[in-house]
């Protein structure tokens, strides 16, 4: 049995829908769906798992994709969590972790989301899918359809970064910008859809991209010894990753692949387009659309993510917090883990580290607490977060060497 | 044992060097050094790798690092090897493999030479490192250098891509322009650090990245089930990675890991730079230097690799070839290879498939041959090869769908 997939239940309500045909949200209430599995036919053990390829599929019985043959892969997953003792040392920490997604195909933790996402795509039938994008998601949907051999057609924000751009049209994506946000991108999406056979595979709008996102649970547990850490702090825009990793967790703890409490679950937003931290905040169940969201870090800004109930639920649920930092702050810690770990983060990943100094300092995370933090891409995607000075020499020239501190 | 390594030899002449110490080129002959092992004492069956983390330290006892406390590491390494049937249909063969180095740390292949040369370096107590590099390899090795806590001079030509700019800096590397090619790059690296105690770690000018490079050639064949392809294809600037792959897969069949003739090798080049193809099609043992080199292929631009020799003896031994091909051709399949296979090559990487398929065309290849070609690094460095076309609608537009082809 290649999946275990048994179901989809509305997150909202009490609506169940059969998983063998297409589905998008929930008829009765509008709601994500969510897939559920029959954890009782798993038919092997976790430490069967190190015989297998590493990638995202060594989870497959936990995965939606019914057969082997309708995988579409580009070799994603596995992606390293590296002790990163030195930046651990600066924010006061001992045990401190980075799972670095910028390793991923299309450079962002949206290769999960978008591989799984594809190939069930396929799997049921669809020949052409568009989604709004504030970047990551566009480039990857992009290249898992043309890998599929899909059509796809993206909308992104015309501040969205350049070099997504560029990996949506190299993988043969239709592009359109807007002037405007994701959300106006999304409601451009809906529109056009309606009453087409293309497939809204937005965030939430089809129940399978989050069941990529999950594998990051997964593979963090796995690479920590089927241990859970303490704390994961996550850089939260539509907040996909953050309910997959919790829905993950449970579902290995249903199975008794791990044991004992959730990690707290920490979501990081910055100032410049913080819902859920507001909401969060005032112990609210659902955000309320933050006016002129403006942030470095594009990737998280998304002024009403469609799955915040989910979200704040998961907050609730494991004892987790939310908060909001600074452009400056994270651009600082883009620098800052550069020089001490030779990693090029992407803002969203910089603000996860401004958030656990802050968390550190407050005395809500304690200093021996284990803590895993999302960088959900590479720095490669955002080369203005780093200001060059270099000066050039001419070809008959002289190198003056620094004193070398040896 | 968690290395294996004996000796030092000197790649030209009879002279041997003690590996416990630092050594740079043969002092007798100024040739390259090359590690040696005794694959004797190698404590495991090849079976037993499976077993062990997916990175490139799990070939530990075929590298040079004496302990697992002086592996510095990002993760590097099992990067996927892809087939690619839509390609192979379109050049004419049945099977085609893409193993995609663009997923490294650093975004090239220049990250397993810097991963095993920090280490090594690090290791024998090394506290400063300078090179001449074409961009990638000055990315990595600042970003290994952070890693390992030592200090990295990178100098690059102006031309080199802006993003490994960003990646030096972004690491901490201190990073210096010339206004010239890297072989000025190298002059002046060379002068600077003669009588100082900054370490040359130039290409060949040291013995340990090319360890690094060589288990691109382990994965492959651990990929394949230990079956060696008929054919490797690389785009070849220093060449190291072709040097290291041969060096590599001779050391496995040594070991009886894998058996057979060889893989024939081809060295891809830009006609802009092709010093190798030139020397191949004269039968030389060694290049000239390659006037005005250009190419938008700019990791390849070199116009007298120092490893030359060792290159074209490869080629010969292995019965392989070398030939150049056109810029435009090759920008012509970074797109074709994008929107057939969603994968968005370098231009290096996207030379091969250009060549590729020049040798079916000649029938050099044949169809039913098992090729193997080399992505060494990610299309996110290079956006530029890439052009947008794309329309902006207004946040209260309207959005139309192309006819779905459904």
């Amino acid at each position: 049995m290649f999946s275990t997939l048994d179901n989809l239940d509305c997150s909202h309500c009490d609506a169940q829908y059969d998983p063998r045909v297409l589905q998008g949200l929930c008829t009765a209430c509008n709601s994500p769906l969510l897939a559920r599995y029959d954890l009782s036919e798993v038919p092997i053990r976790r430490s069967a798992l190190t015989d297998r390829a590493p990638d995202l599929w060594r989870y497959h019985e936990l995965l939606p994709v019914s057969a082997p043959e309708h995988v579409v892969s580009l070799g994603e997953g596995m992606t390293p969590l590296l002790a990163v003792p030195r930046l651990g040392a600066s924010v006061g920490l001992e045990k401190l972790w980075i799972k670095d997604e910028g390793l991923l195909p299309t450079g962002s933790f949206k290769a999960r989301g978008a591989a799984v996402g594809v190939s069930r795509a396929r799997e049921l039938g669809i020949q052409a899918m568009a989604m709004p994008t504030n970047g990551n998601a566009g480039a990857a949907w992009s290249a898992y359809a043309a890998r599929a051999g899909l059509q796809m057609l993206v909308v992104m924000p015309v501040d969205a970064p350049i070099i997504t751009r560029v990996e949506t049209v190299a993988a043969g994506g239709r592009l359109v910008l807007v002037d405007g946000l994701i959300s106006d991108a999304g409601r451009l999406v809906s529109a056009a859809v309606a009453d087409s056979d293309w497939f809204d595979v937005g965030t939430l709008k089809e129940p399978y991209r989050i069941e990529g996102k999950k594998t990051m649970a997964f593979e963090l547990v796995e690479q920590l010894g089927w241990r859970m850490p303490d704390v994961i702090v996550y850089p939260t825009g539509g907040g996909v990753g953050l309910i997959g990793i919790v829905k993950g967790l449970m579902e290995l703890r249903e199975l008794g692949w791990v044991e004992g409490p959730l990690p707290r679950m920490v979501c990081v937003q910055a100032t410049g387009c913080a819902p859920i931290v507001r909401a969060f905040d005032a112990g609210a169940d659902e955000s309320e659309p933050w006016p002129d969201a403006r942030t470095v870090a594009f990737g998280i800004t998304v002024p009403k993510p469609l799955g915040d109930c989910l979200v704040l639920s998961a907050l609730y649920e494991t004892e987790g917090t939310a908060l909001a930092v600074t452009d400056a702050a994270l651009l600082a810690d883009v620098s800052l883990v550069g020089r001490l770990e030779g990693l090029f983060l992407c803002p969203e990943g910089a603000a996860t580290v401004t958030a656990t100094r802050a968390l550190v300092e407050s005395g809500w995370i304690a200093p021996d607490e284990e803590v895993v933090l999302l960088n959900t891409g590479s720095g490669l995607i955002y080369p203005d977060t780093v200001f060059i000075d270099a000066h050039t020499i001419a070809v008959d020239g002289k190198l003056d060497l620094p004193p070398s501190g040896g």
